[in-house]
């Protein structure tokens, strides 16, 4: 097991009717507050009237920061910036999915960026001392963001996508109610997330991390069974609840402690794609995952055991041939994604080979792929890209 | 799935040799350190050499309270909270295992009572919101207090061992090879008191929590693996350090998200063996434990399919028969403990029959254990003892 740190401090309020929490949780930071939020469903699902309605009754000045993309633009980040700045913000309150949330922690800290370009901010400043307090209420079980300092953010002039560590919540409110209207389409991508973040610690070449791996094979059951269960039955509270805890500890760095790092090789990959095509992340995921576990498979067989454990311990297989078996991990956990009724290919999503090789180069920059648990070349990756079309 | 929070600030530095954490740590609440620890072992391995070294290289001003027995008792908390008030302390640093800890941890807010009587603290002032800063170094896999806010604090003179929500550490330092001088005795019973703890919570009514049940599965798995790795082979890195990152989940909070509160009648019902008789608590944790589950499992068939699942998941056994499953899940963990090398009866702790109804009328005062996963009488209680002989 090799060293880590533990320093999460977030405080989750979790579970139905934890909105209870929100005017004291905002109350120790100031009066005025800028809320961030997306696009309509926060209004359809009468979220947004709660919160103002909240925010109103307890004397919160409210600065509105909406319309936030799914894949939140640096041009949003900018304009909430300038808010912040001529409103004199105090807290920064995200209402909505990982995008939101990210967009907001970006916000918070480029609060305090003394720089003039925002986007070189999000290039360079990974570790930014001083941002607004964050507060956030979630409606997506999916990114983890409510419990990560982490947030993504893209350029669309120049198709990029960048993961850069900003800050953590102050507090996140969980409450799986506010996941009951997500769509079938966002229920299977989101879990399909959860389960690329769980992907991206537990192949790696430490074997001897029990705990971590352990929670890491309990999040991605729990994903597999509760995804299935919520695309029945959308207002199953149980299920909505699990996802939601899946999604908060899979993306938390819990379940890579003690563990070799990775560098997120599928996460590198489906950065690019959505900077240049701008899909459903989680869909992007799903695709990459499959096509990048038979390719490493296939070039490295010293990664066997580790989907030997897989297979076993999480798709619940057996059998004596080794190499059978970790293969067929992969195809169940294949199946698994279909049956949620995600594409399965980049082909249906209109993307082509165009890109490929500059997608690669910009994922694999100055060789960052090296150090994956199997390492990737630029020829691996597009290679990778072509198996998913 | 039942609404939890979660709110740990504890910053935990996991590995070897993060001692080097140690100064920067301490260095933000002050120069005067109050060192609370036992009594030689911390010398016997170079530790307390090494932490002398470190504070005055860096010219803290050294306070000792030393001499922390294993039940701490409320004579060394006065001691301490004496020593805090003559010195100016800014900061507690405890080094040493769980009582060590605790007994820092009861220092830290005896700090500020305002009372007279500082067991009157221990019995009344669950929630005291200000406390010293206290930093830990962890040398025993145990109790968890590293990463909880809890303490368990003894008064030899009123038969009384209470335990308290104090303060979480500001900062733990996990370095398992400080662990790799612990005698085969301790390391059993630290192991059987981090099982206890998930124990305490994965025994509940609430069936859903699917992360919190795989964690606490994971834990119990880890710790019987490791444990018997330990023991054979001491020094063994691995075996250790998932030993230590078990003992910190376990006492937690988190196996129990979600599901409802079972009140720890183990920990209850242990309580009074360690006041009225100074034992091991870990060692009457696993005499107590298989007692206990024998006792509920055949008062209520409706524990079965905890049990059963307890088998299964956590003890590896299969078969159709969901009675006999759930009590062969209890006969092979009761053969882990024996194949541990720690008494499994009180009889060999010299202990017999005198004090049983009082201790289980002190350990389920106001029916205390009405809401147990199985509800407990004092007529219960009393049985379970006496199984123990």
């Amino acid at each position: 097991m090799l060293n880590f740190k533990h320093d999460i401090p977030t405080k989750l309020y979790f579970g139905e009717g934890q909105i209870k929490k929100l005017a004291s949780s905002l109350e120790r930071f100031g009066k005025n507050v800028l809320l961030v939020y997306g696009g309509g469903s926060i209004k359809k699902i009468g979220l947004y009237d709660e919160v103002i309605k909240i925010l109103k009754e307890n004397n919160f000045n409210i600065t509105e920061c909406d319309g936030v993309d799914p894949n939140p633009r640096i041009t949003t980040v900018e304009r909430g910036v300038r808010l912040c700045k001529e409103h004199d913000i105090n807290v920064v309150l995200a209402v909505g999915g990982g995008s939101t949330i990210d967009c907001a922690k970006a916000i918070a800290v480029g609060r305090y960026y003394e720089g003039k370009d925002l986007w070189e901010m999000v290039k360079t400043s990974w570790h930014l001392a001083k941002a607004l307090p964050l507060v956030d209420i979630l409606t997506l079980s999916a990114t983890g963001s409510e419990f990560d300092a982490g947030g993504v953010i893209t350029n669309m002039d120049t198709n990029e996508k960048l993961g850069a560590v900003y800050t953590y919540p102050s507090v996140s409110i969980c409450d799986p109610t506010y996941t009951f209207s997500v769509s079938k389409y966002q229920t299977a991508a989101g879990s399909a997330d959860i389960m690329s973040h769980i992907f991206e610690c537990y192949f790696s070449r430490t074997m001897d991390s029990d705990l971590s791996d352990g929670i890491a094979e309990t999040v991605l059951k729990s994903v597999m069974k509760n995804c299935k269960i919520a695309l029945k039955d959308p207002t199953n509270y149980s299920a909505r609840a699990n996802l939601m805890a899946d999604a908060s500890v899979a993306c938390s760095g819990i379940p890579g402690y003690g563990k070799q790092e990775t560098g997120w090789p599928c996460h590198a990959m489906e950065h690019e794609l959505s900077a240049y095509y701008d899909i459903t992340h989680g869909v992007g995921l799903a695709i990459l995952t499959i096509r990048w576990m038979r390719h490493i498979l296939n070039k490295d067989v010293t990664a066997t055991e580790r989907f030997v454990k897989f297979a076993k311990n999480v798709m619940g297989l057996s059998g004596d041939d080794e190499r059978a078996l970790a293969f067929a991990g992969i195809d169940a956990l294949e199946n698994y994604f279909k049956e949620t009724g995600i594409p399965m290919t980049l082909t249906e999503l209109g993307i082509d080979d165009k890109y490929f090789e500059a997608m690669a180069a910009h994922a694999n920059v100055d060789g960052y792929l090296k150090d994956a648990f199997v390492a990737l070349t630029n020829e691996d990756i597009v290679e990778i890209y072509k198996a998913c079309l």
